[in-house]
């Protein structure tokens, strides 16, 4: 049977907790100094999972542990979490010791090793406090911890606020949860920032079928989102589809399939609006959209030159119109454009048209630039595909907070 | 007759009219509001030239004029520059107004029209001040303005000194010398940045040989520095070379072409590390090494990943010793390295080895990372190939001065 409705609702309050048979919890276990950093998500069954990790050759010991205990049935049923230190360029030592916290949890939860994902942010290069780290997990499962609110928390670094996003649809006229939780902050860019995305669901959807929604989707959501270019050793996004909503089986040949797949793009787009916004001292939200592109990549390089460039951002910053860098940013992204098809607008502003600027009223547009989302559009006039990126602008803040993060 | 010594002589406070036969002038002509906008290098006879040029597709106005003119003989005399306004993203007008600018300047020389350059750099999309830049044409070949120290000023923008070198050395025991002059400070980046680079010789050497020696050399020395990863419309290096040394014509059979050619690799090399060490709001030079590479390309890859990474950037500027920042840039630079074989040392303190961080005294480190020039050294042992990028810290002023510089 057809689902009657394809509506999606939108959840802002929404996390990983709202899909049937998710538990979250968080606690203080001595790695940072006061705040939270220990966490875990737990599924009442095993379920499906599907990740995505960085492309940084120096990938980090929890992604090795992690995607190897995946590989062995493709499925998860909990996952723990630590902040503060990432666990990357640890060695022998830091792989042991990520196993270790994988095993630890496994027996808590009286469930098998491999089922546990772990993941780990913070700083680089440093050992795991592990005798800390295993008094936390041995704790962790108590009442007390348990507490969605706890995990968001537990999981952030530079981060400012915790992001979180929760939608609901109907499939086979039973309803789906898909809820997010992500941290990430600074060293923020694609392939995968440093960043961590968990997304729980409900629904029952088998592994390739999810891993095949969330790869297209995370490129074109977590994957076109900038900070400051550098791309870390940590970054992964799980998902854990738990099957509890009693759905039939979600497949492309579903009737819901779009709805679904819609449904977790929009928590994935949010997530990765939200650590884009939240950027090392940013201010503001940026988006480039960019249209008319000969091909979907065109589109995406496009976009991501100009949110990636310095010399934009902090214009953007300073709230001046200056098109003209993001002119050049769109020069310099490697795309053969066409100069003079080129249509730029900063919000409903158009400022660059027929390779001249166009008259604007400063005044108008700096004002536009002031708001707290800014969105640059980009016509090329060149072909059919379209893509938009998700940035942040640069400011004192960030050269602060990165000139003095680690000491 | 070989040359008996291959010594070269630098002189720091040499520039572009220490060969035989050049002057240099500058004046203000009122695009700016007070400072010297206005400069030119002038050779008593033709000279053979080479010019490379920036990448970016939006090249402006002058650079097709220039390379338009060039190609007609391969020869040049003068080179008229303006700065404050980069006559980019002008249109025709802006075209027009370049052939403009040569064809005044060559009147007022009396010398025909395409042997002159044009050159600019400045503020993006605003049609230059004609009125006025003509008026300054015209009068800026008057006695009172010629002065290399009026030229080296009137091409900055947001530069905080001037940049220029020369070196000296004997070709069939004639002594040659090669000037330069640059400007740069934002929007600089491989290939080409916002840069305009001078040099001039007496070499008596084919424009096909100078043009050859010229884009090995640019890729070894320009195209290596980075400030803020924006590659801009207008950035050109020229050299002139007008012979009147009097040796034999330099080919690849000279005896002493190699001599040659590294002495225009150091005026190359030395403009190149004074644009990046006075990068918008610098407070040091960054030197990165890459050692061991498989190729030519590798090497450059992973060093202008470090270079341009503003986390690597803002801890130098903090003097913060977090290595793990530049092992991620290597990482993610899209080269295919050996994590465990990787070395790399921050001056002569070994960070990481082995896949692990090596212990340091903090203390020593950030007291090498307070000095005026940095420099990191990444050995990948996996070949033969090296590259040196150059590069500067990311501060509170560079976000200072480019939110706010066209308004």
């Amino acid at each position: 049977m057809p689902a009657i409705t394809n509506e999606i609702v939108v959840l802002e309050e929404g996390s990983v907790t709202l899909p049937k048979g998710f538990v979250a919890g968080g606690m203080h276990c001595g790695i940072k100094r006061k705040r939270l950093d220990l966490g875990y998500i737990v599924s009442d069954v095993p379920a499906a999972v599907a990740g995505v990790y960085t492309t940084n050759i120096f990938q980090a010991a929890p992604l090795l542990v992690t995607q190897e205990s995946i590989a062995k049935e493709n499925k998860i049923q909990a996952i723990i979490v630590n902040s503060g230190n990432a666990n990357a360029c640890t060695g022998e030592q830091g792989l042991s010791d990520a196993f270790e916290m994988q095993k630890d949890f496994a027996e808590q939860l009286g469930i098998q090793q491999h089922l546990v994902a772990v993941t780990s942010t913070g700083v680089i290069g440093e050992l795991l406090p592990m005798e800390r780290v295993k008094a936390g997990i041995n704790q962790i499962l108590k009442p007390e911890f348990e507490s969605e609110e706890n995990f968001k928390k537990a999981i952030l670094t530079t981060d400012t606020c915790i992001k979180q996003v929760a939608v609901q649809m109907k499939v086979d006229g039973k309803t789906i949860s898909i809820g997010g939780a992500a941290k990430g902050s600074g060293m923020i860019h694609p392939n995968m920032a440093t960043m961590l995305g968990f997304i729980t669901t409900d629904a029952n959807i088998a592994h390739d079928d999810l891993l095949l929604a969330l790869k297209d989707i995370t490129n074109q959501t977590f994957n076109m989102i900038t900070v400051d270019g550098d791309t870390s050793t940590n970054d992964m996004v799980l998902v854990m589809a738990n099957g509890l909503a009693g759905n039939d089986q979600l497949t492309k040949n579903h009737p819901d399939w779009e709805v679904f797949t819609k449904g977790l793009k929009m928590v994935s787009e949010e997530l990765a609006k939200k650590i884009a916004r939240d950027g090392e001292g940013a201010t503001k939200l940026v988006e480039v959209e960019v249209n008319g592109a000969l091909t979907h990549d065109a589109a995406r390089a496009v976009g991501k030159s100009i949110i990636s460039s310095n010399l934009v951002k902090t214009a953007i910053y300073g709230t001046d119109p200056n098109w003209g860098r993001i002119v050049t940013a769109i020069g310099y992204s490697g795309v053969p454009v066409e100069p003079n098809a080129i249509k730029v607008s900063i919000g409903s502003y158009k400022v660059f048209e027929n390779g001249l600027p166009c008259p604007i009223v400063e005044e108008e547009v700096k004002e536009y630039l002031g708001l707290d989302t800014v969105k640059i559009i980009v016509e090329l006039n060149q072909g059919e595909y379209s893509a938009t990126a998700y940035g942040c602008d640069l400011t004192y803040d960030y050269v602060k907070i990165n000139a003095s993060y680690r000491t």
